[in-house]
C-alpha cells in the first residue's frame, strides 16, 4: 500500500473569528492585530479576521470595521470576513476586504435557531448575498454548515448536502466550504462526502473541521488522500463554547500544520510561531485550550512514558 | 477512491497500567476492581491490569498481586501484566495471569534511563524473559518501545526497529507490539513502519499509541488501512506525567472505539460505558483528562458552533 498525499496544502486561519466569537472575555483590537501580525510572520497566508454580525449578539466581533481599518499591509495575504446576511456582505465590502465567507446550514433546525431562517428561505437569501458580494467586488466562499451532522437533527442525508452544493455552484461562487460545525464527521463519512461532492465542484473545496470527538485530524488525513488541500483551522484549537464542558473547538492550526509537514505536505507555516499565538491567547482567556502542541514548550525534549 | 478498512478490531485496555503508573494519587485496589468490572461490562475483552515492577519506584503498581488475586471470573477476557525483567515475569506467572507483556526500547538512551540497560544488554535480557515466561506457562507479547522516535535521540532509524523486531520474532513470541511511547509517530511514518514490519511478522501486531501531538487517531486510521486490527488504548486518554504540562497520554479508549464504530469497524465495546470509567477516574484524580468523549454528557444534544 502507499499513502498518497498532495505535496502542498493551504491553511485558512479562523481563530480570530470562529475561535473567539463565543469567548466571554473581549479581546482588544490591538491584541487581535498583534496576533494577526504574528500569524503572518509564521507564514499564514489567509486569515478570516472577523464576522460582520450584530454586535449586540456577538460582542467579540463588534470591532470588525475597526480591526479591518488597521490590518497590516501584507502582500500575498488574504483577509476575509464572515457574513450572515446582505447587510453583513455590504459591511465586509465597505471594510475593504477582498473576500466574504457566507454559509447555509444543511440542518433546517439549526438554520432556524442560528439564522432565524428555514432552509428554503436561507437558499433564497444566499443568492441575494452572492449578488451583493459581486456588487461590492468581493470574491465569495460559500459554505455548507452542519454538512456532516447536526446536534438537533443528527445525521444529515448526503443527498441534501449535494443539492445545496449544486444550488451554491449555480450562483457562481468562487470557493466551496464543507463545514463539520459540530465535530460529528468521521473518516468514512468524509470519504463518502468527498466522493459525492468533489466531482461536482468546479471551484476549490475547503474543509472546516472541529475536533469535538477527536476525529478532526483523521478527517484531514482522509481528505488529503482524496486530494483536498484547503483546511480551516484555529490556533490553539480555539472555538466552541467555553461555558459548555467538552464543546471543543476547531482543529488546532499548529497541530494540523505539524501533521501536514510531518507527512510531507508543505504548508509554508512555522507551527512553533503559531503556538506562540496560542500561548498568548490562552493567557488572555485564562484557560487551557484544546490544542496539543502549544503546551509543549520545547521539542524533542520532554518526558518519556 | 475507496477507504478500505477491516470489519473488526480489538482494543487492549491499558489504562490501569500505563494510564495510572505515573499518577501521584494512589488508586485503591477496590477502585481498580470496580473499573475492571465496568470495563468488562462495556465489552472490553483484554485488560492490562498492572505492572510487576519495583513498588518503591512505581507505588501505584504496588498492589499488582493483590489486584490479580481479586480479578473477577470473566470467560473470554484476557488479563495481562507488564514486566521489565525476569523477576517481573515470574511474579506475573505466580499471580495467575495468562499473558505477560515485555518490551525493549529502540532507543539506547531511553533504555539506559528507563531500564538501566544498554540496547545490547536489553536484547540479552529479553531472551531470558521469554524463557521465564515459557517456564511459567505465560504467553508473551513483546513490544518495541520508542519505535517511532525518542525524546532523547529523536528519530529512530527504521532499520534498527526492524532488526529488533526480527530478534524478537526469533525468540518465539506470541504477539508483537510497536509502541509510540512519546506520541511522535506521524501517519507517513506509520505507513513506512508497517510496510517494513508487517511482511516479517508471523504473529499478531498490536500498536501502542500516545496522542501527545494529536496524531494518535490519525495513526490508527492509517494502520487500519494497512490491516492492523489491534490497538492499545486507555480510558479517558490516561497516561503521561501529570506534572509535565502537555505530556498527554495514550489514545483514549472511548474516542478510539467511537471512531472505529463510526467507520464501520466493530469492536464489541460500548464507548459510553467506557466513558463512565473515565469520569470516575477523573473525579478520583481531581483533574481533567485528555480524552474528548467522556466530557460530552449526552449525544447528540449539545452546543452548535
Amino acid at each position: 500500500m502507499e499513502l498518497r498525499l498532495p505535496a502542498q496544502a493551504d491553511i485558512i486561519e479562523v481563530g480570530l473569528r470562529d475561535g473567539l466569537q463565543s469567548e466571554p472575555t473581549i479581546i482588544p483590537t490591538a491584541t487581535k492585530l498583534t496576533l494577526i501580525r504574528q500569524l503572518i510572520a509564521a507564514g499564514v497566508r489567509h486569515i478570516q479576521v472577523a464576522s460582520f454580525v450584530n454586535p449586540r449578539r456577538v460582542p467579540q466581533m463588534a470591532d470588525a470595521e475597526a480591526l479591518c481599518a488597521e490590518l497590516p499591509s501584507a502582500p500575498g495575504v488574504i483577509f476575509s470576513g464572515l457574513a450572515l446576511n446582505v447587510r453583513g456582505v455590504e459591511r465586509a465590502g465597505a471594510a475593504g476586504l477582498r473576500q466574504v465567507d457566507i454559509g447555509i446550514s444543511a440542518s433546517d433546525t439549526h438554520s432556524r435557531k442560528n439564522a432565524g431562517l428555514s432552509l428554503a428561505a436561507a437558499l433564497e437569501q444566499v443568492a441575494a448575498m452572492v449578488s451583493a458580494a459581486r456588487a461590492c467586488g468581493l470574491t465569495v466562499r460559500a459554505g455548507v454548515q452542519c454538512a456532516f451532522g447536526c446536534v438537533y437533527e443528527g445525521m444529515i442525508p448526503l443527498d441534501r448536502v449535494v443539492r445545496i452544493v449544486e444550488h451554491l455552484l449555480t450562483l457562481g461562487i468562487n470557493e466551496l466550504a464543507l463545514a463539520d460545525s459540530t465535530g460529528m464527521a468521521n473518516p468514512r463519512q468524509m470519504a463518502d462526502m468527498l466522493d459525492a461532492v468533489l466531482p461536482r465542484a468546479q471551484v476549490p473545496v475547503t474543509l472546516h473541521l472541529h475536533d469535538t470527538r477527536g476525529m478532526g485530524l483523521t478527517n484531514v488525513l482522509v481528505a488529503l488522500q482524496y486530494g483536498v488541500t484547503r483546511f480551516d483551522a484555529a490556533f490553539g484549537g480555539l472555538g466552541g463554547c467555553p461555558f459548555i464542558a467538552g464543546a471543543t473547538g476547531n482543529i488546532a492550526t499548529e497541530d494540523t500544520v505539524n501533521m501536514l509537514e510531518q507527512v510531507g505536505v508543505a504548508t509554508g507555516i512555522d507551527w512553533r510561531k503559531v503556538a506562540e499565538c496560542s500561548r498568548l491567547i490562552s493567557a488572555c482567556l485564562a484557560r487551557e485550550l484544546p490544542g496539543k502542541l502549544y503546551r509543549l514548550q520545547a521539542l524533542p525534549s520532554g518526558h518519556m512514558h
